[in-house]
């Protein structure tokens, strides 16, 4: 039994940001969903454009000049209407990423979506979290330690994010009901899955909340599972791994609470267990070993207590257009760029031209759907 | 699997020691056999007197200027011949720590026995070891995983240590008797503890050893356990322990291997799982996680690797008596004493006297039995 020391430590969530007009809150969805836009472009786009709005009319341009060899698709002011319309008609409404109630350890990300569509109580999002994920084919003993994990972290003031997957996801969900969990979906609100989870889903929104990228209409293909996973990290303070095999989900969640600096804490099992071979490991590896919701709380507690920096976004701010590139430097950045990533400062210094000049051309190869961006600052061509 | 690297990987056991003469022998006996003298003792007397020939003429003297209440009782020479016979008749033979077949690692520890009665193949004790210890009422698979460990890692040419008890030890035993296996009785090798494992100690005699500093006849107490387990880590370069509950046996053998400088490792186990509590909270404290063969190998290969330094005991060597102390310095050092441990240094800088003379006065005051030695150099009166 923990006390709720933590409940209200997590700061700053709500003093921040600053909230979207319905204009340009429908200009961030037409960007988000045109074509060869993801999170990350989208960020290049707001800083090379100044407003999502000026990035729309500039988008077909960049990509023609980025070497397109067609057009490419804008998503018209009509379909974001009916997106926005169709996804309030299911009690969900999108949260942008300079706004206030965007969960800001997610905004810290370098790939946090631009809109969260939210559904259920926000406040939830604004309290520190805590992800547990595991193994789907996960023993009875699993599912309930899982629960008893859940449940003592919901009361020390934690709401537990999950993926809403059978076994120790769902445990955990459940178990955190009361005290509010998040399942983050791998396909759009009107495409729960799995589909036997769908009460559960119900049974998370009034005290915690369902939350995606991915457009309404979206079916959840394979590839989405670990894309989503980086959100599930990305959330919480810190992953608590329960039960998973070797090259399982739940290692892939790892990898990307690493990469955003997250603790990962690991449960034990026994060696001669297939489902605790993945934890083992990470226990080898260092994570720290967790067999009670106290071991998580000792570590994350200092961290939750300290205030988190927030990047500021403001597509209100005063705009200075980046630099245009000459059609020399333009090839001759091209030229630099091949199949192997290469890092946007060696760019830079290679071709001599300014890193303003350089981002730029980046962001229309980007848009050309010929650029393709790796962790860190590093970039290929596709 | 393992590759047997580290047969042939421990050094310098068969190069170092003096043999005793069958009266040194003797005398050994005798003056580990009186009352009073445990192992440091032995050593001390030793260092004071010379030889065990000499301790036991000046033994009753040193005991009455302690202050002891009644003569102390010297084993005989009777005795002790009656012993040396009918250990050799169960084909038991004593080894003294100053030999060269003495287990090379157990030497170096402070409580080292004087003799240890060795039934079996002694080129087993000039090994390289390591002690496998766990709960007795294992888990099915807590066996298993004792055997799978046992079997590796006597593959690997290492002989695997035990207490012979039922559970983990008696699994670790049986799985290593081909490769040479070590178990450590607590009482007399004509009390083997518990009676239905004679037949297991009679299938180690071949390529292993049974092991025992308590003499003939001797029925274990539930005091000699613990004291036993002090052998098992001693004997051993590191200590695997599998399936141990909170405050069971296995992590007093756990505290003895940290005090003796040995590694620690501990196999993983569910929090849901009561005999994984004592395993599980040594990895939080440091322990080294294990869950196959290959981590134990990989920590202990370069320890085994390193020549180990011989503390050398060499009865034979030229001596020189220490100081005898005054009436003076006896009561002064005396009443520095009392039931809270003290040591040694603070003794010889309150006192003023000699570091000769203040260890002349313990050694009295131990042999009357009026004082406790503990771990470090620590002394208090009884």
């Amino acid at each position: 039994m923990v006390s709720p020391i933590l409940r209200g430590g997590d700061v700053s969530a709500d003093s921040e940001g600053v909230r979207l007009t319905d204009e340009q809150r429908l200009d961030w969805l037409r960007l988000i969903r045109s074509d060869n836009v993801g999170p990350r472009t989208f960020r290049a786009l707001i800083g090379h454009c100044g407003s999502a709005g000026a990035a729309i009319a500039t988008l077909p341009d960049l990509a023609r000049r980025g070497g397109a060899s067609r057009p490419v698709r804008v998503c018209s002011r009509a379909d974001a209407e009916r997106e926005l319309e169709a996804t309030r008609s299911l009690g969900v409404r999108f949260v942008a990423s300079c706004e206030p109630d965007y969960p800001h350890r997610l905004r810290m990300i370098d790939d946090a979506p631009p809109l969260l569509a939210v559904r259920g109580n926000s406040s939830a999002l604004a309290l520190p979290m805590v992800a547990i994920v595991g193994a789907r084919n996960a023993s009875a003993a699993g599912i309930r330690f899982a629960e008893r994990m859940a449940r003592d972290l919901g009361l020390a003031g934690l709401v537990i994010v999950s993926g809403l997957a059978r076994g120790i996801d769902a445990a955990a969900h459940r178990a955190s009901l009361a005290s509010g969990t998040v399942a983050v979906l791998a396909g759009g609100h009107d495409h729960i899955y799995p589909r036997d989870h769908i009460d559960l889903a119900k049974a998370i929104v009034p005290q915690g909340a369902l939350v995606s990228e991915m457009p309404l209409g979206w079916e959840p293909r394979a590839q989405d599972f670990p894309r989503r996973n980086r959100l599930i990290s990305g959330l919480a303070a810190g992953v608590v791994v329960i039960e998973a095999a070797k090259r399982s989900g739940s290692l892939i969640t790892v990898r990307f609470a690493l990469e955003q600096g997250r603790e990962v804490f690991a449960v034990p099992g026994s060696p001669l267990d297939p489902r605790a071979e993945g934890t083992n490991d990470l226990l080898k590896q260092g994570a720290t070993l967790a067999t009670e919701a106290a071991d998580v709380i000792t570590v994350l507690r200092p961290i939750l207590g300290q205030p988190i920096e927030l990047e500021a976004e403001e597509p209100d701010a005063p705009f200075t257009p980046e630099a245009e590139p000459g059609g020399d430097e333009r090839s001759r950045i091209t030229q630099l760029l091949g199949p192997t990533p290469v890092s946007i400062d060696d760019l830079v210094r290679l071709s001599g031209s300014s890193p303003a000049v350089v981002r730029t051309v980046l962001l229309e190869l980007e848009l050309a759907g010929r650029l393709e961006r790796h962790g860190g600052t590093l970039v290929s061509l596709v």
